[in-house]
């Protein structure tokens, strides 16, 4: 589907986590991309300028531009391209209950723990207490997210083949591991997490490998 | 689509928005439920008890039994719902584009906005900034769904049929008010509340006429 609609342009930064999804999903659906880095930090962040609030109001990373269109909120997006590009890998099961056990993990992910540990939300928290709180909103979610894998993860989060689920579980464990969560309590996460930190989509998204990553931060 | 896997069970607690949701799904698509009613303010939670952590491992309302199985989190169950009961009244448009700004609406309001909102997260908040902490994130999120809105609103929010993100938008609406968030700024939204607010499907699913509703909160 190369569409008269101009290139796929991803605004994106290195280490948003709600955009490394997106570039999971783009790598495993084969879809070419370029990056707009949009920098978080910078100047107050750009994603507040009068610019990008054109793109996506909610002044967030990521925004998709793809088949004419503009296209923000990870999962709105990851389930877009599910729809539009079906000839490429599937990222939901065809069991209606197994889809509903991807999008569970997918939401108590990007609703119940991403959110409340958002840079946006730890600015207002304040320094002295944001590592404690992001740290208890993680634990929090992660417990869930053990608890369901318990039923439903084969090699992946869902079954055997890769769904959008692993695309917000992996960036949500390196947010993890970045608030010094103790990850031994989730055995099956760790173990999915080590499954794909190899697999070429989920490397090739990871923010070390990312443009606009700063050469001090990389692995 | 009765089924042999015994009565629909919606676990509801009158004024979670979040559950509120689910209600009005549920009634527009004409599926019967049973009310099971979890007092979120009850001895510390019931929510907390052992009993629920099985049902839901978050800890949260709402969950659903349906078709035999348990499901969690409220825009899972949307479309869970709308993915088996494909002879009701459709939730989502079909035009894959419009279908993504349903989306994008939904997760702006059940990423961007509750989850910052949520008891849980004004419990730790605290008493005192709890009402302005709620105001800034309820304002932040509905600029944002005032500006989609905008292009692509009809007599609903996307178009003229009621779609989920109009399921999204009332609850949040109600929550604004309680926090006394000016609504002033925002007249598509006011404009879609005011049409949705005396149609049968969402006054069934008001927190006034829930089983569980105090009298002294009653209308």
């Amino acid at each position: 589907m190369a569409s008269a609609a101009g290139k796929t342009v991803l605004y994106s930064y290195w280490r948003s986590s709600c955009s490394w999804r997106v570039r999971i999903a783009l790598n495993l659906k084969e879809i070419p991309y370029e990056i707009k880095p949009v920098s978080l930090i910078k100047a107050g962040g750009e994603q507040h300028s009068n610019e990008y609030r054109e793109v996506n109001p909610m002044e967030q990373v990521p925004a998709l531009f793809i088949d004419g269109v503009t296209l923000i909120e990870s999962n709105s997006i990851m389930h877009y391209l599910e729809e539009t590009r079906t000839h490429s890998r599937p990222l939901l099961p065809g069991d209606i209950v197994k889809r509903a056990k991807v999008r569970e993990i997918c939401e108590v992910i990007t609703s119940g723990i991403q959110p409340l540990q958002n840079l946006v939300v730890l600015i207002h928290v304040g320094e002295e207490k944001k590592n404690e709180w992001a740290k208890h909103w993680i634990n929090r979610g992660f417990r869930a997210v053990e608890k369901l894998l318990g039923s439903c993860a084969g090699k992946y989060c869902v079954g055997d083949e890769i769904t959008l689920a692993d695309c917000c579980l992996i960036p949500q464990v390196f947010n993890a591991r970045r608030f010094h969560v103790d990850l031994r309590p989730f055995p099956i996460i760790l173990r999915i997490d080590r499954e794909l930190e190899t697999h070429p989509a989920f490397l090739a998204a990871h923010p070390s490998n990312q443009p606009d990553c700063p050469p001090e931060a990389h692995k």
